[in-house]
């Protein structure tokens, strides 16, 4: 029974880390086709979103079946508890990505973001990719330093968030309503992107340390548009 | 240990019911506060968002224990798996609302949506307060003609966050660039209640009658800003 529970429960690892290897190569792709204006790139990565939501549902179902058959308690119920939760969360950054490649496609040929923004949008594509590309070697590692480092990624894709409302609100801003929306909105998925990565990497320094620090203490991020 | 167990369900069921009902409050208040430019109003949303996240918590510690010590298998198994996946979707609701105060508050004393789109955004408050309330009733009835509406109230939303982008884009618009962040802002946050409504609503659906609707086939609600 036991052997059988960690096989189970290898594989809702394994998953999670290939949900997390595609919402890496996702936000990837989706990044460089909205820095350049690459309608196929922007394409490949709206048409695979369906994937990582396939991979969802199968590491749901596997996990409530985990659950039924092999009744786990304590940590091991624990991990699959967190598996439900992160596989969620990995979902929803894949929309993000999609919806980032979706206002790269709706604006070519022109690029979307405006060019005195571009090296923002550059850097939070960066800080973004580290942020998935960490996320998957905190899942397949627990190694509690990578945490660290999502975090220091994310308070970093807060900062560029605001500076993007620096210079849509500073007084100088020259850009259309169509720019004015889009790095509004591009501004936000690459920020709720970082929340994600937080989110997990919260989960999992729990599942090893037992200790949950609470992810919903700060901000909304967007704090001033908000503010 | 059946009776128990349905004690158990039971608390649970009216925890997610409580969770509804403040989500409720505070989109309420968010949106009047929003519309009539009432700072009072907009800290109260604010100061209040952490009992929504209280709760959220005491939720999944409560469906923790209940599979650790009751193992349920089935149906009931999958009542509580939906209990921590609703939990968190009306924790995000809460958090939505919380954003739409937030902007309240920092355009205060003004109103931060322009007079030209005031009736719109009327219009998406109403329905937002609608879905509100209606997730509350459905988790309270399981009465699945409530379902059917709000699913009309987030089709509603989807059609007046594109009135918006129709607004800011179609040349006539001469809002600053402030009222542009926020009518984009504010329109997202909305269309994401309706959103997570729905979602509410398809699981409870699928609790009745084994049924699950996927709820991710549909684009993500900006499309003007975005297709």
């Amino acid at each position: 029974m036991r052997e059988i529970f960690e096989a189970e429960l290898k594989q809702v690892g394994d998953d999670l880390a290939e949900m997390s290897r595609l919402v890496e190569s996702a936000v990837n792709r989706a990044g460089q086709a909205l820095l350049t204006a690459d309608l196929q790139l922007a394409q490949s990565v709206i048409g695979d979103d369906h994937t990582i939501d396939a991979l969802e549902r199968e590491l749901d179902e596997r996990c409530v079946l985990l659950l039924a058959q092999q009744q786990p308690v304590a940590t091991d119920l624990r991990v699959v508890v967190s598996a439900l939760r992160m596989s969620a969360t990995l979902e929803r950054m894949g929309d993000l990505a999609r919806h980032i490649a979706q206002v790269a496609r709706g604006r070519y040929p022109a690029r979307a973001i405006e060019p005195s923004l571009h090296r923002t949008f550059e850097q939070m594509h960066d800080a973004a990719v580290r942020v998935a590309r960490r996320t998957t070697t905190l899942l397949t590692t627990r190694d509690l330093t990578v945490a660290a480092n999502i975090e220091r990624d994310d308070d970093l894709l807060d900062k560029l968030h605001q500076d993007t409302f620096t210079a849509l609100l500073d007084g100088t801003w020259t850009g259309t309503p169509q720019e004015t929306v889009d790095v509004t909105l591009v501004g936000r998925y690459y920020e709720r992107f970082g929340d994600h990565g937080v989110s997990i990497a919260k989960r999992v320094t729990y599942l090893v340390t037992g200790d949950f620090a609470d992810d919903r203490g700060t901000p909304a991020g967007s704090a001033r548009a908000s503010a």
